[in-house]
């Protein structure tokens, strides 16, 4: 099996710990591979950094997608996610919601630790769009500057612990979700050391992929991700276009 | 006073309707410019056309905003909105926010009349993110061909008047909204007809624009719709990239 | 074009409040007219004392309403708001109702800052009726006695500024509501004091009023805002039976 | 134990069901009194015409509270209720409140059966505005003309009885509450004639005063049920000044 | 009137509480029983004590009700009462459900203080399973070690109290309900000592379901309360098979 | 990696069809084992049958789980679950809750198809403790008597299918859900004849188990889903007893 994870920033040493995490948790013969954006931003925080995120995706996925047999949005907050189920003819999954799904079997209140203040409000925003907010206790995040964002969870891993230990003590967490490709790995490497589970978004999104792949449910043919009815379009990449000329 | 209207679509005959009833529905005094998505679909029915909708109607509104008092997103379901809120420096408003403002005054139980099936899910999706579903009394739609897309409401206006009747006996609707901008005007000619207040989106875009341009609320510094914090960033239209480094 | 503002409380300093941002914030050519309630309490803070100033409120547009364009409910809370749609030929707004249709349109969750801890739970209950609370970042509120209704804004304005600046950084409010007629005024002379958008009740009426009675949505006819159904009546104001014997 | 009705209705006849179910259904030793509304419709339908009987509930039960141990609001809907429970000394119940409280420990969706199409909007907003819309199945009614409103019950007992079986094969309702004064006695009429448990709001307002007056829960000095805070006040009917200025 | 009221815990000294206070509030002429389960925990504080609870209540319920006119599940959480009420030919009240019952006859947002920090997550649970979540204003709980179910409340009493006004002051509870059987009769004993109403769920549970036994609403033939379908079953204790196979 | 999968039914044939999917859909090198309830009913329908199945299911794992990584219980509707996520060392995940997490993944809006009319009510109340309900479209359920519960997927073959038709069509479903034990492997041989994704919960529960148990999210050892704390306890089976007093 073969897993596409698509890094809607362009931060290569992002993709470089996504890529570390993906190969760690997917299961054996799996074979996993990483690409970048080739436009938008650093690190995606806000709403539009978001839209900029989404087409940047889902211009990747519509380019590479033919040879893998799922493809993983691998940013947290999962722009381009519901837009690329609707097009591509393999299973999607994103970090937000891959991480939510497997929150969701351990424990009932979900507490999600961020790496910036001003990354919290699109990210609730992409919890409640999934009716999932009855089971988020809080989202919680780094109050500091952000040096490189390919060593954040390196720089501040006791501050984001903390995060973790408040959301549990004060908020009722019982299960965390570290949020943000930046953050890919730092589930492990905390293992022992928080009072309840401890959900990755990277291998979240790996493992569920590949579920969705081997248990093979069907595609959609009807419905709102069934591929978009055909219409007149210009001025698009290529690779969009022929997604929408000849829909899966 | 000067509103923008961006169409994110490629439609000019759309453009024309939104155009012709933004200027019948503007205050003396105000002028209308409307322009036209460089890129993307006919008309926006999905998830993924709408992320495609987005980024085209942020490049418009990023080399053109200037001009402007305020800018209206001129398609139904918003495509863009939020984001552009956090960049422009002039009020934004969007055809469904203003649409559901202005419904929300005239009645409680609203209902959506939209232009195809297909696109239902996605307005949806849109007024729950709004937090308006409870007031969302249904959503009821065209199922028939459109052979041009600025023809549908000369076409389709027995169709979608006897949707509309139906969404007040059947579905209790208190108000109906006429959905998306190929019906731009439609509104104005039912006048009387139906048997409950109706709302046109253009029209409501261009009267709530005006009255934040005038009210002058001030703009967020704080929060989640100030500017986005600097970053790298790469392959951005410049425009868009002149927003990103010199916020307003 | 004529709008008539119902202030439906007793107080004559409170309608001059009302009476001056109404006539700073109309349209050129809008006259305005404000009346006081002839029965009721000098500030509604309660249930029963909305139960009062509803009656009064609909004495008072059911006795002169015939000679404007729109009618506006003063007060915050909205008394009597959704009984006089039912009955009265032109549009009607009312300061909660507008001031969180403009609100809505700045940004996502919204603080309302009031003059007292007890009218709290009554201004969350009419919010959560408009189905409107999950936009609703909080409610916070003057702790201190109002020596005079009419002079609130005067003696409190760096309390209430302070209690903005809270619940922007407290409670995440993206937009601020200065709640209450006698707030009336308040958001201009704050303007560019808060990090986030401010938004007046009056003002927000008052051009809500004037939109709707220019884009002419129509009468409801049918459905739970069309006129009550003739029946017998007993001890009424001759104005109000009249509204129920002749309706529009 | 004494317990005063007030029907804020006009309606003599329907004073009379209310006083006939009321003693059936009391417990031993409790006095039933009932008061009709000196002034407002023959029977509330709407939110105007509801916004006229609970300024008259009010006006009845301050003026004759004082020999009462709980006051019971005899109209479907509760016209006035909340209000009156922050001013009385005594507990106060209302149909709808009752009703619904009743229906809440016998099964888990419930239907409404009304008399009139009309109607439905109001009820619905009531039983919302308690938090209790996720436990509502339906509101079925009538849709015929009403001659006269104390015989409703006889008139269309069998169409009344067939909205009921209705509401539990279409909508999946597990109990039944028959709405409106009008319908009082209804509910043991129609005993072992239908599939679910039925619950009339008349004795279910009654007992459930009778247990609030028995428990002795007592009463509230703090938060939105305390007496209002005094205030100026002017054109006020004696009873209801008194209850301002004298608060328990 | 002959009333059961099942201690789904094996504690004895629980029980006693739980027989003074049902006692002390029954109407005249209501006969009390009160039996202890056979086998569980000494109180039920987890999910997984309570599906133990549930059925030891369900068995001790199907051996005895048939003396009885109602039967009362005696612990807060309700352990068993849905499965009860599908089965059992008599009315069955909870002491939460009752308890919120009454609760919200008296204010709108209620506040429950329980007697163990890890108790409160089951009653959310609860709570909101009967839909009753939005007017729940807080949980607060004891967070010290309980030497003898039997003794908390004198143990703990001020400690109670103290948090009861916590809830009051911080939290907006306009109701207070002293949660769990251990507190049985402590609302008595604070009687005029706290700023709003207080509801103790024994007393209430009691009440209701004399109300519920004296109005004879009827039982469910229909619906997902009717007794369930007959078929196989094996290992059942012989009062549960008999439920089982000859339903009501 | 060994999973145990408990039947909480008494139904041997439901089990040997649980095995076969569970087979099927396990990943390579994974070892499955399926343990029948002791006591209990043939099928699961109604809450008070849960709850019997829920003890049963429980003594199952109590007993068994010592040998395996991963336990899933077995019945759509989940009895058991959430006690047991508290109480046993390694993850357990159950049929509703696992197959909703899949669809999650597929599609927005979610139809369930059921074997029983009476199963409805149930499920519906399982999916809403879940928080879920927002996304759930309808649940459909076959309304014929099952003449042998472990044939009911090939005798009603048809049936199940034009259900899951109806709902794509009629309630809007993106996504099937197969409910039920008794459907296990449905959703396989239907494959491709949907025209949206179809989901089988035994394969979800089953791969979700070993998603869980590969990447050790860590157990729960603070808040709900920790061990119950020590307490008094009397008539347990031993191995329920052993859990309680020597928990993970």
């Amino acid at each position: 099996m073969r897993v596409l994870l698509v890094n809607p920033n362009i931060s290569d040493s992002v993709s470089d710990l996504i890529r570390a995490e993906a190969q760690r948790s997917a299961s054996p013969g799996t074979e996993i591979e990483v690409l970048t954006a080739p436009f938008g931003v650093a690190y995606i925080e806000t709403r539009f950094e978001a839209l900029l995120g989404a087409h940047a995706a889902a211009q990747v996925a519509a380019e590479h997608h033919a040879r893998f047999d799922a493809v993983v949005v691998a940013a947290f907050g999962d722009p381009g996610l519901a837009g690329l189920r609707e097009v591509l003819p393999v299973p999607v999954t994103g970090m937000t919601e891959a991480a939510l799904a497997s929150a969701h079997l351990l424990g009932h209140r979900i507490s999600i630790i961020a790496i910036s203040q001003r990354i919290q409000a699109w990210y609730r925003e992409v919890v409640e769009s999934y009716g999932f907010g009855s089971r988020l206790a809080s989202i919680r995040a780094l109050d500091r500057p952000i040096s490189a964002i390919g060593g954040v969870q390196q720089e501040h891993a006791q501050a984001l612990k903390a995060l973790a230990e408040r959301a549990v003590v004060e908020d009722g967490a019982e299960v965390i979700v570290l949020a943000g490709a930046p953050l890919a790995g730092l589930a492990r490497s905390l293992h022992g050391q928080l009072p309840v589970p401890v959900v990755d978004g990277v291998s979240s999104a790996v493992r569920h992929a590949e579920t969705l792949a081997a248990l093979k449910p069907g595609r959609a043919r009807s419905g709102s991700f069934a591929p978009p009815p055909a219409k007149p379009h210009r001025g698009l990449h290529p690779a969009i276009a022929r997604l929408l000329d000849h829909p899966r």
